[in-house]
């Protein structure tokens, strides 16, 4: 039987696992920041009809350039940034990890370097790995934002082609201070993305960097509908920045990447924005619940603006993470030493969570 | 107004231009290869229906490892190369540009070396470029095989990781005898990727590169749902390997990257493969046809066991394909100089292929 040892894969790749969580089938899902509504049956039956209507020339290539998609995309980031984007200025795919992937494709590779500050996202390393890009972490404080003169020495180290800064910050919850982040935009010497998958839950006066953009060509925000949307499964990212970015990603990225049917069914979601996003706000306050009730416990609670909360410290973590399991509460064993991370989910999961925890530490 | 020059492109970048026929509005499109049939309304909507059910699970993540979907090509697969492979000598992406890409990210890279013979393909190069693996073209003999000996030498003197063979070739149509694959994966020290994009169209007593795989375990064959299966427009792209090939791929894949609806479309559509599948004879039959009648007008047309024909020679390929385009008919302008490729439709649409070029070149 031949191995993986057998077989010429990189060095760099030798040992090592695919990235994921485990998908386990628990009553209760809080690992992965995923929103815990479904869509409902009228937003079902449109996006079936959407597929339906795709379906009929699905013989045919899709639309290279997601041209629809990227002008409803547009008109949706123009209303909750403030600030008018075309469609030139938006370019859409599988996942935002495919958008930062052809970033990094078009900006980062060998002789390249790209920084980011931990704790942060998981993924981004793997970016780095992917397209040879080095890989510089500096840090961020203890309340994980990110100290300024620390980033600013930093990018002055390594004159870095591409920084990435998650806000909300992934598994951490922290938004940066937009004036923060004007910094590190103006020091930089190539492309600042700033990863807003968690954007839509913010708090209210935490702006996007978004409103940055006008005055930033070398800023890149990028989104995703697997959150707010709640259309994790439906497998859509998308970035907004200057036309020459969205120019640059389409020279690597792969032709037709994006299918006529995600093409289809993300389109019916942005149609059905207002009840899609209508959790959100629902789910701010459920964090925010969640959040208050940790810190009453006497636990710490890092301040959120996701969908999910890191809370801790424990001496034995994984102890906690499998106590939960045990009573069917899936979170996520993440983050610095001694801390855990769980997403928000219905008013009823998070009791599950609540009453599992007040027994895990009782 | 900041243009791509302002912004850390990466060099062998500049320049180029993103890869892409022209989309155009034309009555006959023969220009990418697409199957004409459009799935009867019985298929459209089982497809729906398989969407709406994948909808209301959307707010969650898909089944990162498409274990169903692959449990299914795995089926189709051992029926159509007489060789039984299990689900997990099976890999599915977003098409077979995803399955390539992958490929290389886990196999080539800087310091590592692909082969392919020209002509072939013109996205080998995009995913060499895009994963910084330096890339080295062999030649094709006159007929557009690949001499033994000739492949055998680049082979000895470059000492691949990846080589990277098209069979049934795009755009020449030309597929590889078995007993040189055989040679070809016999000598290589690294991975071979037969490229079957086609391979539904070979003609009868034509083998699959799917009957070495037993004795191959660094072998790769990919197929697409794109052509025979008539979804170009769904990006369905898949392999056939050794498990620890799929265990190399998986690593570099990005998380997620299929989405639900794709897995779930791509599932109705192998639940109707006998449908989908039934307009394969009449293209293969087509296409014999369109042969016949190229040379009986006296022009070349390479043998073809693909759903196109490569023909020519023309002075002036560019004036042929315009005058085509004038008429309606949009083919597509490529292969070596003075030949010009003609993908296969229906037979009213190869009857104005007909008409015009028989207008074009009186």
């Amino acid at each position: 039987m031949t191995s993986l040892d057998d077989l010429p894969l990189r060095d760099e790749l030798r040992g090592e696992t695919p990235y994921g969580a485990p998908q386990l089938d628990v009553p209760v899902q809080l690992n992965t920041n995923e929103n815990p509504y479904r869509p409902s049956e009228t937003v079902v039956a449109d996006m079936a009809a959407a597929v339906a209507e795709a379906a009929r020339g699905l013989n045919r290539y899709p639309d290279r350039d997601a041209v629809a998609l990227r002008a409803g995309l547009a008109e949706y980031l123009t209303a909750d940034g403030g600030v008018p984007l075309a469609t030139e200025q938006v370019w859409a795919a599988n996942g935002s990890n495919e958008v930062v992937l052809q970033l990094l494709l078009a900006f980062g590779g060998p002789g390249r370097t790209a920084v980011s500050f931990a704790p942060t996202y998981s993924m981004y390393p793997e970016y780095a790995r992917d397209s040879h890009t080095e890989w510089v972490l500096g840090r961020r404080a203890d309340d994980f934002t990110i100290d300024r003169e620390h980033a600013l020495g930093v990018i002055a180290e390594h004159r870095p082609s591409v920084v990435l800064l998650a806000s909300p910050n992934n598994p951490t919850g922290t938004a940066l201070p937009i004036d923060d982040i004007a910094a590190i935009v103006a020091a930089a010497p190539g492309v600042v993305i700033v990863d807003e998958a968690y954007g839509e839950f913010r708090r209210s006066g935490v702006p996007s960097a978004l409103s940055l953009l006008p005055d930033s060509p070398r800023l890149v925000v990028t989104r995703t509908m697997s959150k707010a949307f709640a259309l994790a499964g439906g497998r859509v990212g998308y970035l907004a920045a200057s036309p020459a970015v969205v120019d640059a990603v389409r020279i690597v990225r792969l032709p037709y990447h994006l299918s006529s049917t995600t093409q289809a069914v993300a389109g019916a979601a942005l149609r059905h924005a207002d009840e899609l996003l209508g959790a959100v706000a629902e789910l701010r306050a459920e964090r925010d619940r969640t959040v208050a009730w940790l810190r009453g416990r006497g636990l710490q609670a890092a301040d959120s603006d996701a969908n999910f909360v890191l809370f801790g410290t424990f001496a034995d973590r994984h102890a906690v993470w499998q106590g939960l399991l045990d009573r069917g509460v899936l979170i996520r064993e993440t983050g610095p030493d001694g801390w855990l991370r769980v997403s928000i989910g219905t008013p009823a999961e998070m009791a599950a969570f609540r009453t599992a925890l007040e027994e895990v530490t009782a």
